[in-house]
């Protein structure tokens, strides 16, 4: 049923996931503790764990692979339905055919949901081995498309949606992620990928996912990867999933954060209960051990508080991707901004008031009948970014500063802030 | 004030426009004949009379010019500041003058209000004459870009936004337009267009005359053409414009109204008070009379219901195509339809449910707290078309069927109808 | 050497390719019946006798595979280092580990020399099997890359040119063809292919592959496939091959035959000793057997000759299509004119001289200090086509005609035929 | 007659423009006394002399025009009929109705040829002052396209090739120009320009020059710009053009000279007795002055020679572009090189042999039954090239250097040298 699909995700998801900082190579070890941390921040909205790409490589992440982050042809762990497993290697607790079932406990009991990564499609080395298909008479060969590929790892076939044991392998992979207690799936290389010029979102096999989930019998979040997603397909990515990239991966670089601005322009009226366009993870605190470079963010404070500004009055989900582990105090206090979090969670109508390019604004009403205002700055050095109240229709009698520190001046109907290079400030406004 | 431009199409225009019968040659007497039976329509809410392009090339639509719509060059009726007029052979009251004030105060007069059509930028014949503009010492060759040219259409060049004397002739074209009592101004050339590669959407200009509009004393309709307008553009035509073409010019042909369901789709989160994707006219009852081939609407009747459907769930603007004068009961019917227009008029949250080629299934809430269902075959014969209850939230004890003849059938949480070849039906659904 | 890889094909080569007729399923049988009665020809100059497309597939061509010209993921034959050598099942003589050897052998007694068509790239079932790759301690995986794959077939993963396994493949597979015997590889997906938008020619594995042809110990001509090929690669393609597709797939179609004379245009001055433009097989007599549908050529006669007088002053390589052991008289007669194929073999400096939408024509010199003149008629009625002689410095005493029964009218320094539809004439000019 | 057409270029031209030193503003003196400067170096084969664009403008290149080089909607010197005539303010000698005509006696009095640059196309003020058009009883409305302009400069509409009056303007211009004395025009903005997508060459407008050229009674060189030409118009080009530009505008940047190795290789085989692939001025010596900015050319010495090398190796057309007036010895010495020159004169079947990212050999036959080959470096340091003599049938018993001071290297049968950062050597082959 297409309505519950919406229940899912009725706010935009809040979780963290691996990529950012363990890349291809995380360990069951490091899932446990990521989560163990965000669990003691459960109380401020954050809820999914997610495993990233590649974890049934046993090899994937140790040093045999230095700076690897897709092996070609790697050997995978596969069950005998040619089924990506986990690799033992690196989740212990996966051994015996358990698969993430004993993981995904665990992170149950502390309270939070688990999600995993796919590609889209189904492992060559099932195919070229013809492994049976569950629940069918037919081998993994017949269940793909010998040239539907994707562009940066080796892994998969695209499935055939005109063959019946495409749609049957598809639900035999969400019926076994539903035995392990999944929450939440990635489904990458579907969103938008460069390598086919006739093919760049793809719809069958997007309809077969959401059908599979459907038929699971457990409900899960439907994530689509990566960016940035076609805009004349946003009634698709609405119908048959829960949050989909609109950008490509996003890092800690000022330009990729000033060019989220025109995305978030394209997209704000996209964003509903169960549907929400996804800017992507936060790279924030520790990152990039698993690329062999770990690093302190590059943002500046302010870019980061920036970035957070646009994501929570946006709407978009927010994944986590620096290493909970090392959480800084700083860094933290972005993380559990209850006021800001608040616009994420329960704002409505964001709207872009202003966009140039020296600055933007951002409006959107909060559920007490205030109103959301976010102030931006483009520039490298401070400027005072102002908004005409008559923008919208506000008396303000008060514009309490969310972040702190940066207080509104109100004028003459004029609502401004000075603010720093790649500065924001958000306010809520009551009448 | 940018919210007062709002304020001026709070709901989507309806009225009457002169080019799908007339062409480029209308004429007074046939603007005021089809202000009179438009005039008949008022009460169901059809409200601008709208005279279109080339109405001060004098020889425009008549004999000499036989089958030429735009003829390259053509002499065009000027006052001293390069500003283009209404021909008087065309338009006699507008001699002295007078302009279209004379004409705008008898439409008025009937209760309705009256727009034109202009073409972005400033007339060829002004800058190689070198007028003065108005209001500065500058010529009109200082306002103009000397390759900024409409690809169908050799009058104008367009305006350098970077010259003092570009936005003074905008603001002096508006401003006499205001003295003539013009309400409703279509803008062309301006939405999309074929012939630069570099610059399909001339946001430059549009800001310029949204700046003149404001300036100009007297509250316009700003409605911009051709189409398809670019959805990437989607924020800033919504806020400076009250109306944007989202299609190239549409005629009597089904592979353009089917197509318009691809448009529909792609725009149909744009829409809100004061900014409207707009469908382009109607081609319904006698039209073509001035591209020297009057004829009956090539639409079968049932492709005619479909357009009507589509057009007043989506809310687009209504703008007759068709001779007024010439009137059938049938058309009237279709013009008059109380309950659809009130979709049209004050339906909230249009949207698509389903679409695949076969059928499309569109909803939106009526202003009683129901729900609007429309259904709608794409196929070339007979088809039931249905819809799951379960898509949205809504109990159903009745199903008015809108367009009469064809009740909706009500099984197991299935609403469906049995639907003719390309045909439509309309439902408001009470729980 | 370089040099010596254009010895190879001094004049355009001439022979039979098994594709038009027998698509992927050519038997021994069959190849060995067709270059019987090429050999016949062989005074004329064919010469080159061609297995095409999927010789290591066992079932292509069987009913069990009806329809089906590539079956995705068929088992291939293959020995132990990943090499792709013909089913026994077709070609019996190949057992044993022989290869296409005593298939060349019995060519050779004939006169002839024979050919093979192969797919750029390594067995995708090599890599994921992971061979061995002859004469390293590397294995098939190592040598591919997991991305370069071909649009329309699945067989091969195309090499990687940073891996030492990669030049080790190919020199391994030319060896092996040097010891069968092989006289003229045609080698597929390589000179324009659609899928990747970022590499339409695949210039590192021509290159690798021009290196292996060198370094085998055999003379063999190197032909790539499909077209239509770069002509911004001409240079590159000269130096690397003998000859290379300027067309896609040709048939017997005259909208094809009408867009060769674009592509001779492009192509005209790109031919010399041992680097041919090649305008695809000549669909003449019976093809279309192995595609389930046998059939006669769709050509007229005044097509057919219009095709053979193109490719034969172009000097395109001329590679008979059609079923030998059915060939009709008039085929023969096409494919035995000595005058016509003068032109191809001896012809210098193809020129096209006029064309327009109505007629082409083109001339050459000939080998006896003469020069060849082609008129073609591309309307579809009769037509007179001329040429002026002051458009090429030649004194015109006689003018042979060499298809016969067309003589040229010669007034006032014009030469001129009268040209049925879609029909030629080609002259000796003498002066 | 299309054969004479050849034979005003049977060697690529070689002579002096005004367009690198002048810009827009070159006055009759300049032109004069760079003529008489490059009458001085008659013998080393120097002959046009070509007055480049906007010779009609009274004002262009004066001081009220700082910076401008095209002033938008300038008013332009024109006669009745239409005809742009040349600015008397700028070229005295062409008052009272002369035109060109006193300064092309003194040009063919110093032995030299005279030129003229036109755009092409009827003058937008023409047109909108409907001037009548010479012979017809039409005015120059009606033989213009209102949209067919150039994207970079606003004085010209093209001409419409289905009016009469648009062949009678053509011819009516070069009757004048013939009248004149004008021996060469260079045709701008037809070659390939940036604003038409569908029209990138104007090959209608093209055919109308050459008739009009045809029927002028005076031989004419046409050369077209701007570039790059489209390579699959090449046939068209050299059927009616005697150079045409295979590059975009050429300055002293080794970018750019690096990138016409590229273009080089793309039009190698497109050079034949009176059609040239045309590489553009050579930016030597002192330039830039009409700009505003006098300065020495910005290439090295070696960049210089390699230029000149390629050009001459290449057999594009030479124009200098620097100022003769102030021509220094070492520039001089590049000019007068006859070795290098005779290359370009006399040299046949340039071919280039190697080309990669590192350096590149071109080889072509020498009118004595030698062989001139040219060694380039494309590194950034110095580098040995080197190029194996098996590569062309050519004993060697002596390989004179061109240049001078880089003797070449022979051993077993590679010819090499050491070549400084990005520098050339040229040699004479002899057996």
């Amino acid at each position: 049923m297409h309505l519950k699909k919406d229940d899912v995700a009725k706010r935009p998801p809040m979780g963290w996931n691996s990529w950012d900082n363990y890349a291809s190579g995380v360990t069951e070890e490091q899932l446990l503790d990521n989560a163990r941390e965000l669990a003691k921040l459960k109380s401020s909205g954050w809820e999914y764990v997610v495993c990233d790409i590649q974890w049934s490589d046993p090899l994937a992440g140790t040093k045999s692979r230095k700076g690897i982050v897709y092996k070609n042809f790697a050997p995978l762990t596969m069950d005998a339905w040619g089924r990506l497993i986990p690799a033992a290697s690196r989740f212990p607790s996966a051994a015996d055919g358990r698969g993430f079932a004993p993981i995904a406990e665990k992170i149950h009991d502390m309270g939070l949901k688990f999600g995993i990564h796919i590609m889209r499609g189904i492992p060559r080395q099932a195919v070229h081995a013809r492994t049976p298909v569950l629940g069918t008479n037919q081998t993994a060969d017949e269940a793909a498309l010998p040239n539907s590929i994707c562009a940066w790892n080796g892994d998969m076939y695209g499935i055939d949606p005109a063959s019946k044991a495409g749609q049957a392998y598809y639900d035999s992979i969400f019926k076994l992620y539903a035995q392990w207690g999944v929450d939440f799936v990635k489904v990458d290389d579907i969103c938008h990928e460069h390598l086919y010029k006739d093919a760049p979102y793809g719809e069958a096999e997007v309809e077969m996912i959401r059908h599979a989930i459907d038929a699971c019998g457990r409900p899960m979040v439907l994530s689509l990867s990566p960016g940035p997603a076609l805009i004349g397909k946003a009634w698709h990515l609405g119908r048959n999933a829960n949050m989909w990239r609109i950008t490509d991966d996003f890092w800690d670089d000022w330009k990729l954060l000033r060019d989220m601005f025109d995305r978030c322009e394209l997209w704000q009226r996209q964003g509903q209960e169960g549907r929400w366009p996804d800017c992507d993870m936060l790279p924030l605190g520790t990152i990039g051990t698993g690329f062999g470079q770990p690093r302190k963010t590059r943002f500046t404070r302010e870019e980061q508080r920036t970035m957070m500004t646009l994501w929570c009055i946006f709407r978009s989900p927010l994944m986590m991707g620096g290493d909970m582990t090392r959480l800084d105090d700083w860094t933290k206090s972005l993380l559990t901004n209850a006021s800001i979090l608040a616009a994420q969670q329960t704002g409505r109508e964001p709207e872009q008031v202003i966009k140039d390019d020296m600055q933007a604004v951002w409006t959107s009403l909060s559920a007490d009948g205030g109103r959301y205002l976010a102030l931006f700055n483009f520039t490298d050095g401070p400027r005072k970014v102002s908004c005409s109240l008559g923008e919208f229709e506000q008396t303000v009698k008060e514009a309490k500063d969310l972040w702190g520190g940066r207080p509104a001046q109100l004028e003459n109907d004029v609502i401004s802030a000075e603010l720093p290079a790649h500065g924001a400030a958000m306010y809520h406004l009551r009448g």
